[in-house]
């Protein structure tokens, strides 16, 4: 009956990871009502980052859509952790994707869509959630990516 | 009667231009409750962006402050396509400006009145929305600003 | 029995300042329902931008820190004014760091740790708030930290 969310990304090939620890002085996710925030995910792996670098540099676009997709699998294990299953997670309202850039790459639209297609396919495409997406020069630990997830609770 | 707000643009010499496709996997707007919160908008004019570069370099403080303005009209058709009607919207409550940044130029909070401004002309400036204005080194598809509007709804 | 929160200040060294003057068409606090969100506050002392500076370059990582707490102060001087008692804040909700950074510093968390820690040490840190920290190739007036709170308010 449950962890219908859990079968999809078992499906899609995807093994949510432990909840990464937060590098600094704050928590993981907070709620506001049926609205839970989470932190910056970077694409933090078995406690490293994943292939620091800046897009468009020593990273590719596509790698950088990888990398995008490996911060939602954070954001989905920090959401879990907080409301203890992600079929509790009626939707997902914003992407918010910041993409470390080499001077000169304009596809952050691309690389975020890494987060955003992996929780198309799991909470379905007909209200998709909305999303910035912005260029930094720079990003915590040299990771390519970081991603927050706005997501709401059903009670 | 109504179309308070669309008559007033007119006197600005504003045209609600169509509300632009998202460039990615998301949609315009979501809604949490009487928070209505627009994706990222870029300075998206007939399906082109406007004048790409970056402010400080090859385009100026002044026109980076009217690429704000196209990008907070795209914001408001994008509001207007979710919630029917201008009117409906009873106060702006934040406006994201992210800029696209020459390195040295610091004049972000003047490019970003270019949103703001035209939103307290059309809903009042009493009671001003609040803001962040930050530089980037890069932007989705060059675009020198990209601005997210969260605005209050009337049921 | 009230001022909690300003003698706890006072107890850590720190003296609330006067709430600054936005830099731009915009406020200080908005509020939705019970949530406040402050506008990006930057280092401003006395009217003028404390130590502007690249983090990793004229500015090291400690004196971000530094910089990044005189923005939180500033950001709990816009709630009180909004609210009237910083008693009134049950909980911090969410920090957002931008630390207009030198290339090659990957030290943004630890700066944004300067305004996290001073609002676990004031508001406890067992519900520690959730954050985003980014770099920025600039910032308004060549700050080196914006940080914007987001706030829960008690009736």
């Amino acid at each position: 009956m449950s962890n219908h969310i859990e079968s999809r990304l078992e499906e899609l090939g995807c093994r949510l990871p432990p909840a990464p620890t937060p590098v600094g002085s704050y928590g993981p996710v907070t709620r506001i009502g049926n609205l839970a925030v989470t932190s910056g995910q970077i694409p933090m792996v078995e406690g490293k980052v994943r292939t620091p670098g800046k897009v468009g540099a020593e990273l590719g676009e596509q790698q950088g859509y990888e990398l995008a997709r490996i911060c939602a699998l954070n954001a989905l294990a920090q959401l879990k952790a907080c409301v203890g299953d992600l079929d509790r997670i009626a939707r997902i309202v914003r992407v918010e994707g910041y993409i470390r850039s080499a001077d000169g790459f304009t596809g952050q639209a691309n690389v975020t869509n890494g987060a955003s297609d992996l929780l198309n396919e799991l909470y379905g495409a007909e209200e998709k959630h909305t999303r910035i997406a912005i260029g930094a020069n720079e990003l915590p630990g040299g990771a390519a990516v970081e991603i927050s997830v706005w997501a709401e609770v059903t009670d």
